[in-house]
């Protein structure tokens, strides 16, 4: 199945035998890729199920199609990895969406910290909007069956409610010198469930970082380097998804 | 050391006792940065020696510092990572060679395939220029001091004439579904230099990676989930420094 062919449902517009589907969808399927009827795609629902279909007719803005099977958790890990993200500058946060679904993770929470200097304010609809259809198309692509969730903003107090949930919660901090993330994974396979932390452009206060750490979070050492916020979530979580996944 | 006060010099402006800075950093620390006789910065000569300096005069477009001592290889990995990418499309590889520098590697080699459709052509001599100015630009701040080199473009042929130099060289390849980069890379720990090899969006035809198999390349798989180009540029690199060299 071409990846161009795979697209995300509303649950409700499948009904175990057919699937109708309008919008943005609708629109690729009819005219950007010029399917009738009778060809395959592939529909996904965004709770891990993934339905081979085929066209049945099109009209303007709706294509019918008949469900021809269900396979779920296609191409999920089993890791759920969340990422917490101090909203970055610029659109930085698009690319870290965009990459960080493909690389398998179950979501991204954005936080605002002490030194966070970006708002979502006004637009916060408009942009969590956008930042959902980010995640969803790069699940779309590269062929999960999942979209990762985007939630927030959360003040870092909430973040800090949420670590004990999570076996492993990590936070990048670049003043620390001591443990490397290599050391905090070190023996982790097993793990069902981790959270990765990384903070805003002006780093985290000392204060954050103690909360974080009672909360049972573990401070580490990305490395020597001083990596932008978008570069550090994208390479975190890779090399997270390496370790304890197997693959990214 | 202030970060955005690192600026990479032609080794020629310096002469052990004093340097001299025109051009782009001069104008970033006159006029953007406003600093003046008396200020502390650091140059970096981009051969892997950090100079702390003091600037001793401004005058229009040029800047005289005195040099204050001399450091060498500062936050360079002892890895060599050749990243080998095949040109994507649009500006990919601008955030590709970006990012991969700040990940420590030491040179993007830029590789004309089979399915490779962008071409550089009559825009070559710019777009390397570009790409150099945003290895050197990520190198300074994120504190390296060396800036990765960019090269290209090369014919697969060539690629396959440089496989021999590494003791380790990995192709990613979407149709690999047995060896995982996790295992290709497991217990090669005390590895000097790697080559990464990233195909183009249409994929290595079959002969492409033999040729390169028989040059001594493995083939991997990322993973189930179909990446971008740039998104398995940047997280393969950080895989493979996190595995190798024990940090991102």
């Amino acid at each position: 199945m071409a990846d161009h062919r795979r697209f995300f449902v509303h649950p409700d517009r499948i009904d175990g035998e057919e699937a109708v589907i309008e919008g943005g969808a609708a629109r690729q399927i009819s005219k950007v890729l010029r399917l009738g009827a009778g060809d395959s795609i592939s529909l996904l629902d965004g709770l891990g199920n993934v339905y081979p279909a085929r066209i049945t007719a099109i009209t303007t803005g709706r294509v019918r199609a008949r469900i021809l099977g269900k396979q779920s958790d296609v191409n999920e890990p089993k890791l759920r990895l969340v990422l917490a993200s101090c909203l970055p500058k610029g659109d930085r946060i698009e690319s870290i969406v965009g990459k960080c679904a493909e690389l398998g993770i179950s979501e991204v929470v954005l936080v605002r910290s002490e030194r966070t200097v970006p708002r979502l304010d006004d637009n916060r609809d408009k942009r969590l909007a956008r930042l959902r259809r980010i995640a969803r198309e790069a699940a779309e692509q590269c062929g999960r069956s999942k979209a990762p969730d985007v939630r927030g903003v959360l003040d870092l107090g909430e973040l800090v409610e949420m670590v004990p949930q999570f076996p492993l919660a990590i936070v990048a901090w670049e003043e620390e010198d001591g443990l490397s993330l290599k050391e905090a994974l070190k023996g982790r396979t097993g793990v069902e469930s981790a959270l990765v932390m990384i903070g805003p452009e002006g780093g985290l206060t000392e204060r954050e970082v103690q909360a974080l750490e009672s909360a049972g979070a573990v401070t580490v050492s990305l490395g020597p380097r001083l990596l932008r916020t978008d570069t550090a979530a994208i390479a975190a979580c890779a090399a997270v998804m390496y370790e304890l996944e197997g693959e990214l």
